[in-house]
């Protein structure tokens, strides 16, 4: 039994999840006659309020055609210093949208209306870039699964609009700041210009992302798709598995809160652990004591078949997910416990 | 019964390619993971005698990998007027790359070696952009399923070394070339930098392709196609499909250029057609009398269910594939047959 | 004595332009406090009936900011194929717009109104880069100095209204249209988007162009020519020299294209040369009897020390300017007539 | 007397420097046939003993050029938080190369070869930007004028080496670090893969930067300038001013840095100011009581008739140079001294 909590991507679909896919209608895609992908497009353009959607093969893609939406080249977007599009997106806003981002120095990678107003420069000063974009991860990847209250994300849509900014929402895992938080969908809806969702990470669905917009906004979103080569044929296997995840993985989320409130709880116990991180959903981030070099805990670790990843010197993360059940959990929460250093 | 000629990417999965698809082992390929992606792009690399293959969510990505592989913003590359990375790519190779492309006037969509050698700007002459790659297309796609003469390639690859240009193969229809010329691929395997070939079209498979060139070329590939957002979690059950086709729907292609040639003799004996362009492969392209308005003919056609799609003024085009059957065929032939304008 | 009739690119300044260069009170023109460059930029937008000017370091410069403020990435611009913006510019238009160009078969350097509008790309069909913009030059340099007449440059503005297109003339040698055709600024300043003109051309201004069109677009070209690295600092002096060549030196231009009828009526009677191509400004384009090589003629005039440029294969080119004196002109017209292969 | 001490920009050449321009051989520089171009150009490389230099129309430019020469679109700079590569050039890193800027901590402009390694994305991680080049600015503009100590240039060079990364050094105001530190130009030369410096700060040419390297960059270079469009014809006007200012200039800068320190040491005395930041060359940054409002001090000052910047909430600027007689600095002297919050 290998178990891996590197991340909520290696999830596999379930059996029902496949048979799902495999009695879906599918049509060429590239032509917009993919049932199956019209009809999801239109399902989570409705749940969250939102005109319309576009099937993307990754999140990547999908927050890179947000940002070319939303800027020229030049501009520049505001974004937490540990956001995805700066970090973990091959250098993608500069090469594809040939935009620099103003890291602010958030909080487990929340930022604030005052800090986005902070950052913006003066529009008449044309030695720097323009500011044109603000970015939200929603709940935070690097910043260890944290999730924005409402109202500040209410207050910095307001920066926005006093200062003619867009605002998108990087939304990879914003199924679980729903589930955890208890928001619903339409609450960001009407907030952002555009939304980015991932169906292949707490959804379990082998591949694909969607971006909401306006119908104007993902017409253009349509033309970058296809300049990315994102445009795919009979994609309509791929997003019967979304759909089916839309329906039946959403609220069992709750359960992969759940095991990382009890791994945050065990570790806080553990004499070799100095931190844990707060835990809101699925991730869990905590450091290690200084004397104890963290590729070690990887490495034990690995000899019980417990996979988790490095964030840095001295820090941890383990993510749990849909392919994490509970007799893994039970094990892990043996041997973690019995961990020495 | 629709019957849609209009382009042979609109095939559905057969019943077999669907029951090996979902049986396919799967894992996170953005960790290189996943077992069936793995699979085909060693075969495909195999086949072709080149060292790795990068699997794409489709053709365009790939050719767009393969130029920005090849050149830096400012370079240009030399292609057929008619070229796919030219027209039906959004403007990518400007976008993706900021190159520019040298037409050339060739014939049904094939460039000669003396067109090349005439197309490379001077290296000394700075103002002018400088030649980085020639990119050939086999089959041609708006050139009418034309196939090259593979001394010509040799020769084309002459000019390349000797100036010191990369050399690209767009092969979304290579397999079609394959069959109607009865040759190897390791004889374009060992002429090109990169090739492109495409699970889609001809061979059936709802989406895919794959990039193939050196080791150290696709490790690059890779990062570009992070970049452009292609990568996929598990892939595989794609990749599958893909590896399905390969064994199954090549040597099949004979019978799509078999209907497409009788479909060429018949229209040829149509008193409303002017002229019929020769026919090597799947693809047939036709002009109409000066008098006809070539929308006509896609109208009337379309009340008999059959679908054909317009190349321009008084042009017509015709696709074979593998969704068309026998019985699409006899009544294709017989309806086209009594056609009157 | 030495005579370059390569280009009218190599003139000096005289010395009462040189006087009047020294005399110039200037800023910092980064802060927009150089008054000879404010002033001559107030000026030259007077002269055109157009809104706003800025100075630019060369024409290039200020070609590359039209295209770039009235582009997006991915975006086509229809132009002439020997359009300077396509083959002089480094495959500018590509690398820092990214955009690609649309070349219009045209005759000597120009396009019509018909070519455009078949030049469009469907905007719905967004596998086709779309269509933004139509660049003119006027007069034409590799189309041999033709000129534009007023009526088709304002069809093809109906055509750039009706399909939303915008409309830039690169006007590097827009002064000797006006001369040779009688024309008023005026006449070009109410049609055009932006227009480009040069000082250091037919005028004889050491260095500098200008982009003219509406204030706001000339704000977001200040930023654009900051981008590239064209903000100069005391740029006063070389704004005087363009003040002082717009004074006294458009009129003049009639020698230069006086001389150049004469040298191209010379040329019509020689038995070397097969074509003489129509003149109307300072630009001769001709070519030579099939079995003699252009760079014979080349090397010959340069043992008389005169030199002219090769347009390609059997194609030479000479242009007239100021620093093409009578005394010049006389030994030139001597020596060709007498030069025999 | 208006005493503007907001930048070096400002100066105007002296009459001697505008008489040596005025006596200037010049040329076509497009064809690289200025003499005076051509000679400063040489000067300056053999100055710093590197291969080669190219004349351009801004510092930006020259930057913005190196940049590209060293960088692949999607890569990544390392720089302090306060580089003017990345707040005042437009964007242009990102606009001209596609890449982003990681950003140092440093301390007064100035990072650490520690921290550059620390910097380091690795480069099997293809999520990651690659990393590709280090930019040091010296003097550091917005770091107040701060020095470099060698030693530490030649550790971040190791860093350099080892990670094959390449080594650019901003030398806008490096001219006032060589005579600050006693260095010599050779000492930078040997360590840097490019060096940008400035003629129209504190050597008080009016238009001009120079990029130096090795001879075949400075050729890959000379493409990258054309394609910016800062390719000029009769350049070598501006050139005689930078050779005339190399020749007397330089040493004088001691002057500007005394004057720096006096106004230094008088701030340090005054209630109203809490910080001055050290000063090391032409550059003065102090901060005002939290009370007050550093635009109140800039606007008192101007009914002085002096000038003077700010740097942000609190922060103020001084900049003394060229045209900062001793006649001002008295006055500025005596009226900063009276000044009452």
């Amino acid at each position: 039994m290998e178990i891996n909590l590197v991340s909520d991507t290696v999830t596999k679909p379930t059996q029902e999840m496949l048979q799902f896919m495999f009695r879906a209608k599918v049509g060429d895609d590239v032509y917009k006659q993919d049932p199956s992908v019209n009809e999801l497009e239109e399902a989570v353009a409705h749940l969250f309020g939102m005109e319309a959607a576009l099937f993307f093969p990754s999140g990547t893609m999908a927050n890179q055609t947000a940002i070319k939406l939303h800027t020229q080249p030049g501009e520049q977007v505001i974004c937490d210093k540990y956001s995805h599009i700066y970090h973990y997106e091959g250098g993608g806003a500069s090469f594809n949208s040939g935009v620099s981002c103003c890291l602010v120095d958030g909080t487990r990678g929340m930022i604030t209306a005052e800090q986005v107003r902070a950052s913006i420069n003066d529009p008449e000063f044309y030695h720097a870039p323009k500011t044109a974009l603000v970015s939200i991860e929603n709940t935070t990847n690097k910043g260890g699964g944290a999730c924005y209250e409402v109202l500040e994300l209410k207050r910095i849509k307001q920066v926005c609009v006093e200062y003619n900014l867009k605002y998108h929402l990087d939304g990879a895992r914003l199924w679980n700041a729903l589930v955890a938080k208890k928001q619903h969908p339409k609450q960001f809806g009407e907030l952002f210009d555009t939304i980015s969702v991932c169906l292949s990470k707490g959804l379990g669905a082998p591949v694909g992302s969607l971006l909401l917009g306006t119908k104007a906004d993902m017409k253009r979103a349509l033309r970058i798709r296809k300049i990315f080569g994102g445009g795919m044929r009979q994609a309509g296997y791929l997003a019967a598995a979304g759909m089916y995840a839309l329906q039946n993985h959403i609220l069992r989320l709750e359960e992969d809160h759940k095991r990382a409130q009890e791994l945050g709880a065990l570790l806080a116990t553990l004499p070799w652990v100095a931190k844990v991180e707060p835990i809101e959903t699925n991730i869990i981030i905590f450091s290690v004591r200084p004397t104890l070099d963290e590729q070690w805990v990887i490495d034990k670790l690995k000899q019980k078949n417990i996979h988790i990843s490095s964030m840095g010197p001295g820090k941890l993360r383990i993510v749990t997910h849909l392919d994490y059940k509970q007799v893994m959990h039970s094990y892990v929460m043996e041997h973690l416990g019995k961990l020495i250093f």
